[in-house]
C-alpha cells in the first residue's frame, strides 16, 4: 500500500491526536533519514504506521497477541500497551500489505528498542521520541543530538526512558536494557575502528 | 570455619581498607538480620566473606572464573571486577569451608542482586551498600529505609545503582534489572496479600 492510501485509512481509524503524532513521526523520520543517509521511503512508511495498533485497548491487545501467536513476557502481560509495537508490525503486514522486513522490524522495535538496531530502527525509535509534539524535559537536547550524532541521541533516549521508568517505580523491559548495552558496545567498537 | 578463624585469615589477605569494609558489612548485616528476623550467624559469616575474592585483579579473576567453570557474559568479560561476587562464593566454600547454600548464594548475589532474593540475600546486598564507610549521595536515605522497610530499601539501592551506571555511561547488567523487576512484582504481590 502507498503512503497516501495508508493516510486515508489512518485518518479514519486513529484518534485525531494519534493521527497527528503518526504524521509528525513520519515527517521527523524522513528528515532524520535524509540527514543520516537512510532509505527515506522506508522511514516515511515505518513512521506513519508505527502506531497503527496503538488504539487497541489492553484486552484487545492481549487477545490480538494470542491470535497472532506472539509470546509475551510478564511485563508485557502486565502492561499490554507495550504490545502495540510488535502487533503494529503484524497489522502493517496483514492490513496495509507492507512486506519489507526492515520496515516491519523498525515498527516492532520502536517502543522498547532492541539489540543491534539498524539505522532505520534508530531513526524510527528517535523520531517517535522527538517529533514536534513531544514536550518532556530534555526533548530539546535529544533533538539537537539527533542532528549531530544518531547513536548518542539513541543512547540519550534509552537513558531518558530508563530514568522515566525508575522515577515511576515501573518495570524495566529487558529489550531496552539489551538495546542500550548493545548500542554502547557498538559505539565502542566504532571508536576502536572495528 | 568459624567467624574468628575467618577474621584471622582475612586480616592477612585483604588490604586494610577492604578488611575494614568487610567487617563493617558483617556488623551491618548482623544488625539488619536482628531487625528483620534473619539468621544472625549466617548474616555475620556472609558479611565478612562477601568480598573474599575482591583483591584479585582483572586477569586473575578471569583465569579463576575459567578454572572454576563460571560462564561469563560479555559485560563480565569487559568488567571482570563483577566476577568477584560469584567467585567469592566459590572461595568461601573451597578455602573457608562454608557449605551453607544460603550463605554462598548471598555472597554470589551481593553486587548485582538477582531475581527472587531471599531475606538473607537482601540483608547482605543492603549491608554492602550502607555500611558506615559508604559516603555516596543518598546513602543516609538508604540507611533510614533499611530500618523501616527492607524491600523499599533494596529497591532504592537497585535504583541508585542503575542511575549510577547510567550517569557513567556504563553497561547495565541483566541480573540487576531482573532483580529489580522481580522485587517490584514481589512487593505488588505482598500488597495484594498473595
Amino acid at each position: 500500500m502507498e503512503y497516501h492510501e495508508i493516510l486515508v485509512i489512518l485518518t479514519k481509524e486513529l484518534r485525531p491526536a494519534r493521527f497527528r503524532h503518526s504524521r509528525e513521526v513520519s515527517r521527523t523520520a524522513v528528515r532524520l533519514a535524509e540527514r543520516w543517509d537512510v532509505d527515506v521511503e522506508k522511514a516515511r512508511i515505518a513512521g506513519i504506521l508505527h502506531d497503527c495498533a496503538r488504539n487497541l485497548k489492553g484486552e484487545e491487545l492481549l487477545a490480538c497477541a494470542k491470535t497472532n501467536g506472539l509470546s509475551l513476557n510478564e511485563i508485557e502481560i502486565l502492561q499490554p500497551a507495550l504490545i502495540h509495537a510488535p502487533l503494529g508490525a503484524i497489522l502493517a503486514e496483514q492490513r496495509f500489505g507492507i512486506s519489507d522486513p526492515q520496515i516491519l522490524q523498525a515498527i516492532r522495535r520502536h517502543t522498547l528498542g532492541a539489540a543491534q538496531m539498524t539505522m532505520l530502527d534508530k531513526v524510527i525509535y528517535l523520531a517517535d521520541c522527538i517529533e514536534p509534539g513531544r514536550t518532556f524535559p530534555g526533548v530539546q537536547l535529544l533533538r539537537e543530538l539527533a542532528e549531530k550524532n544518531l547513536d548518542m541521541a539513541v543512547l540519550a533516549a534509552y537513558d531518558q526512558g530508563i530514568r522515566f521508568v525508575l522515577d515511576g517505580g515501573g518495570l524495566l523491559h529487558p529489550n531496552t536494557v539489551e538495546g542500550r548495552n548493545s548500542l554502547l558496545l557498538e559505539m565502542k567498537a566504532k571508536r576502536h575502528g572495528k
